[in-house]
C-alpha cells in the first residue's frame, strides 16, 4: 500500500530539505530566532501562567493500544530513609518507567520515516536500538520558547468538541485566527484546540482514543505558508481517526516530521488556556515547551506552560 | 545522631510553615506572583535562549553510589516500524526508565522529611509506596517561570571551579550578587554555579560526586531574607561533601525543602549561562524550568532555560 | 473492618509460627526434605516435561487493575549490533520492566501482612521502600523442586472450567485426589486447577480476572494437615471473587503465607497438563518450580515445569 | 575486519542447519529427548538441591560496560497497603527491571549473528525492535532439565581460579570429565567451572569482567561430538578476555548460537555445586534451568538448581 499520490504533491509543496543547509538538525526551529523570542516575550501581560500538561500518572491517556507506549509506571525505591541513621534528614527517592511519547509529549523528527527518509534526507536506519535516534535526535532541538498561538477551532465552531472523525481545515484554522484576533506568523507555535481532550478529563479514555478529530491533511501547506515552528493539539495521535483519506493513515506525521521538520504535540490540555483567552480577549501569549534532551529519544514528554 | 542544636535554631528562624495558610502546597512559589512573572519575561532583551540541562543518557551523572537513583536508560520499542503495511509511514518509539532526580532535577518539598515531618507540618508517611508523596507532590507546583539571577561565585572568586568541601557562604553570595549588578529580590529563582559541573563535563564522574562544594548552612537565611522562590546548583546533591559540620548531613535540603517550603535543583549546567552572562554583563534574565507533573513524585527531571 | 472471628479461629489452626524456630525464614519448604526430592525424581516415568508458565507478553494477564502491577515490557537495547566493527559477531540485547507477579509467580512470604505481622511474627514494617523485604524475601526460598501432584478440581467436576465465584472446598480437594489415585503427603506441591485460566487463553483477559473461582478459605486447613509444601492454582488471584466471606478479602493469602508460611502461585497454566494426567493416568510429578532470587522480592516470575 | 579463515572452518564442521528440518527453532535443545530426561531423573541419589544462580540485586555482576544491560533495579509499588480498608490484609508488591542477561541467565539463539544470519539460516533482520525475536525467541525453547555435568576445570588443574584469559581447551575438558568420573553425552547439559565467579563473590566486579578465563574457539568441535544439548560457564561473557585470537570478537557465541544452535549460559555460580561435587565423589545430576519464556527475548534470566 505505496503513499498515495496526493500525499506526494503535498510533500513535495510543503518539503524543507536543505532550506537550512544539508546537515540541519532543527527543521522549523531555525524559525525561532532571537527577535522572535524577544517579541514573545513581549506579548506577556497580565502574567497568568497557565500549564498544559496532564499529569504523569498510571492512569494516562494511554490505553495499551499502541504497543510499547505505556502510561507512567511511577515507583518509590526509599521512602523517608534516614540513610546516616537514626534521628538524621531522611530522604525519598522514586524512579519512573514510562513511554517518551506517552502523555502531553513532543514527538521527535524521528518518530516516523517514510520512504525510508527522515527529515533533511537523511536514512531512516539512523535509528538504532542501541543508541536510539543517531541523528535528528529530540536532544538536538533548540529550547522551545516562542510565540503561542492558540487557534480555538472548537470554540470557532461554537461547540466543546469537534466530533470525532472531523478534519480540522484550512478554513477552520483561519475562522479559529480570526476569533484570536491576531495572524499568526513566522517563528510561532500553534496550539489546535478540538476539545477531544474533554474525553479524557471525563474519565472515558477509550472515547478519547477514537473516533478523534484531527488535522487535516491540507494544514501541512497553511502552517508551511505561515512559517509557524511547531505544532500541538489536545489529542491523543494529533491525526483524524478513523483517517481522513481511506488507508492513507498518519499523513500528516509524515508531512510534519518528515517534510518539512517540524515538531508536533500531542495530549496537550487546552482547556484552562482555552477559558482563559476567551475571557481575557486575546489568543497570544509566551509559550515555553522545553523538550527533555533525552539522547537518541524520538520524543520527550513535555511540560508546558503559557504566560499571558 | 538527632540534628544539633544550631540546626534547630536556623530552622525556627526561616520556617514558613504556615505562613500561605495550613493546606498550602506551594511554599515559596507563592512568591512567584502574576507581578514577578509580568517584570521577569520584561527582562528579555536579546532573545538568546541557554538551555541548563544535562543531555539525558546512560552515561549520565549518577554513579550508583545513590542506590535506586539510575541514569536513564533508554530503549526502543519500535524502529520504522510500518504498522499499518509495506509502504506506509512508519513509527519509531521508544521508553525510559529513569530516578525521577538521576539528572537535572528539581528536589520536590517530600524529598526528604526530618523528625517525621514534610514542609508545612504534614506527616512525613503521607509519602506511601503505591502512592507516591500522596501531600506535596511535585505535581502540585506551579509552573516554574519567573526571573532566574545566576549567582556565579566561582567567577567573583576568580576560579572555574571552586574546590571540592568549599563551603559558599552568605558572603559569597553577596560578592556574587554584586557581580551580577542587581539584587535578588523577591520571587526570584537563584542559580548559584560552583563550577562543580565541570568534572562531569570533562568525564570524571566520580570527582564530580566527591568532594563537592556545595551551599553553607548559613545560606538558607539569606534566600529566605531575600524571598527567593526557588534554588538551583551545579552540584551532585547541592550540599557540601564532606560536610560543613561533622555528622550534620544534608542540612541544607532539610531547611530549604520541609523548613522553607522551597524546592531546590541540583545537575544543573551553568557553564555556557556564566559565559553569556559575563559576556552581557548582566545575570538577570527569563528562567523557565517547568517540573513535569509526575503524581506523588518527590522530584522532576527539568530542561531549565535561560533567555536573556 | 477487622478480619472477624471465623478467620481468627482458623490462622490459630494452622499456624506455624516458631514451628522451624524463632529465625526461620522457609515456612513449610522446610518439608521438602532430600528424602522428598528423591522420592519426587523417583516418579518420574516417562520424562515427559510440561511448561506450567504462560508466555511473557505485553499483552498478558495484567488488566491494569492492581495498580503498579504491569504486564512485561520487553525492550531491545541492540539489534545485531557489531560492537567490534563491520563484519564481525553482531549482538542483540534486551531488557524488560515488569510486576514480579504479573504473570506465572509465586507469591512470596512478604506479599501479604495481616494485623501488622508476617510469617513467623516480624513486623510488616521489615518491608522498606529501599531495601524491599529485608525478611523473608523471595531470595530466601530454597529452590522449589519436589513431587507435584495435579488436584484437576474441574475435571473431577466433570466440567472444563468452574463457574466464577465458586469455591473449592476440602471435599473438592478431596475428589480430585480420588481421581488422582494417589495420597498427598508432606513435602507435596499441589496444583489446584480450576480451569479458569481458559477464559484468558480464550482471549478474554477481564473474564479471567473476575468473577473467577478461588480456594475456599476452610482449604489452609487441608493443606496444613496434609504438609504440603506449597500450592498453586490457575487464577489470577488466587481467591474466590466475589469473596466468600462478604467483606473477607484475601483471607487465604493471609493464612497460606503469614500464619502457615506457605508460598503460592498465581496463573499456572494446567492445561496441557490436565490432559496429560488425564491421558497417563498418574497425577503425580516431579515438579520444578524454582524462584529467580530478587532479593527482597515479594514474589517472582516462575517457569514450572512438571516432568511425568 | 571479517571474520577469519580459521573461524569458517570450524563453523563448517559444527554446523547443525537443517539437521532438525528446516524449521527447527530448538537446536540442540532437541537432544534432551525424554529418554534423556528419564535417565537424568535417575541419577538423583541424595536428593540434595544447590542453586546455581547468583541473588538479583542493583549490585550485581554488571559494570556499566555493556550499554543497556543494567543489573535488576527492584522497586516497591506498594507497602503493607490495606486495599480494603483498615483492619483488613494488607499487601505488598513490587517490580523489577533488568536486562534479561544482567545476571545468571541463557543466551538464546538470537543473541548472536554473524554474516546476516541466526540459527537455521534465519535473517538477522527477524528480530526487530517492536516485536524482539520474530523467530528463535527464548520462548520458543523447551524446559531445559536434563542431566547436568560439572566440568570442573578450575580443580582439575589444581586451582581455585583459572587466570585471567587462560583458554579452556579441549583437553582441559577431558582432564575435568576424567574427574568426574563419567563421560559427557547426548543430550547432557555440562557446566564448565573456571572458578572466576569467586572475583565478584569477593566483591571484585572490575575483576570479574576483565581479563577472563573462557572457553576456546576449539571447544565447540568438543560439544559438537559429544551432542552436548547446552553449556554454562561461570563468567561474565562466556568468552576469553581478552580474546585467544587478535581481533576475533566473540567467536564461541557465534559458533554455539548460530551455526550449532545450542544455549549458552553465563554468570552461573558453580562454587557450592564443586564443593558437593568432591564432597560426594560425582559430577552428574539432575539439572533443572527453566528459561523464563519471554516472548521475542533474546536471553532469560534462569534459577538453575542442581540435585544431587
Amino acid at each position: 500500500m505505496p503513499l498515495p499520490q496526493e500525499f506526494h504533491d503535498i510533500a513535495r509543496r510543503v518539503n524543507n530539505w536543505g532550506r537550512w543547509g544539508p546537515d540541519d538538525e532543527l527543521g522549523t526551529l531555525n524559525l525561532i530566532t532571537p527577535d522572535v523570542v524577544r517579541a514573545a516575550a513581549a506579548t506577556v501581560r497580565t502574567g497568568r501562567r497557565i500549564p498544559l500538561a496532564l499529569p504523569l500518572r498510571q492512569d494516562g491517556v494511554q490505553t495499551g493500544a499502541i504497543p510499547g507506549r505505556g502510561n507512567p509506571l511511577h515507583t518509590m525505591v526509599a521512602i523517608n530513609h534516614e540513610i546516616f541513621g537514626p534521628g538524621t534528614v531522611a530522604t525519598s527517592d522514586d524512579t519512573v518507567t514510562m513511554g517518551l511519547q506517552a502523555a502531553t509529549h513532543w514527538d521527535g523528527l524521528t518518530h516516523v520515516s517514510h520512504s525510508g527518509r527522515l527529515y533533511n534526507g537523511r536514512p531512516a536506519d539512523t535509528v538504532t536500538a542501541h543508541r536510539g535516534a543517531t541523528a535528528l535526535g529530540i536532544e538536538k532541538a533548540t529550547p522551545i520558547l516562542s510565540r503561542g498561538v492558540l487557534l480555538d477551532v472548537a470554540r470557532a465552531r461554537g461547540t466543546d468538541r469537534l466530533p470525532g472523525g472531523h478534519a480540522v481545515t484550512p478554513e477552520d484554522l483561519e475562522a479559529a485566527e480570526e476569533l484570536a484576533g491576531t495572524a499568526v506568523r513566522s517563528g510561532d507555535v500553534v496550539l489546535v484546540r478540538t476539545g477531544q481532550l474533554r474525553h479524557y478529563l471525563a474519565g472515558d479514555r477509550e472515547a478519547y482514543a477514537f473516533p478523534s478529530p484531527g488535522l487535516s491533511v491540507r494544514t501541512p501547506e497553511w502552517f508551511h505558508a505561515r512559517e509557524v515552528a511547531a505544532v500541538a493539539n489536545d489529542t491523543l495521535t494529533f491525526e483524524i481517526f478513523p483517517p481522513e483519506i481511506e488507508d492513507l493513515w498518519m499523513p500528516v506525521h509524515a508531512l510534519h516530521l518528515v517534510e518539512m521538520g517540524m515538531l508536533q504535540g500531542q495530549n496537550w490540555n487546552l482547556e484552562e488556556l482555552s477559558a482563559a483567552c476567551a475571557q481575557e480577549g486575546r489568543y497570544a501569549f509566551l509559550l515555553s515547551a522545553v523538550a527533555e534532551p533525552f539522547v537518541g529519544g524520538t520524543g520527550s514528554p513535555v511540560a508546558p506552560v503559557a504566560v499571558l
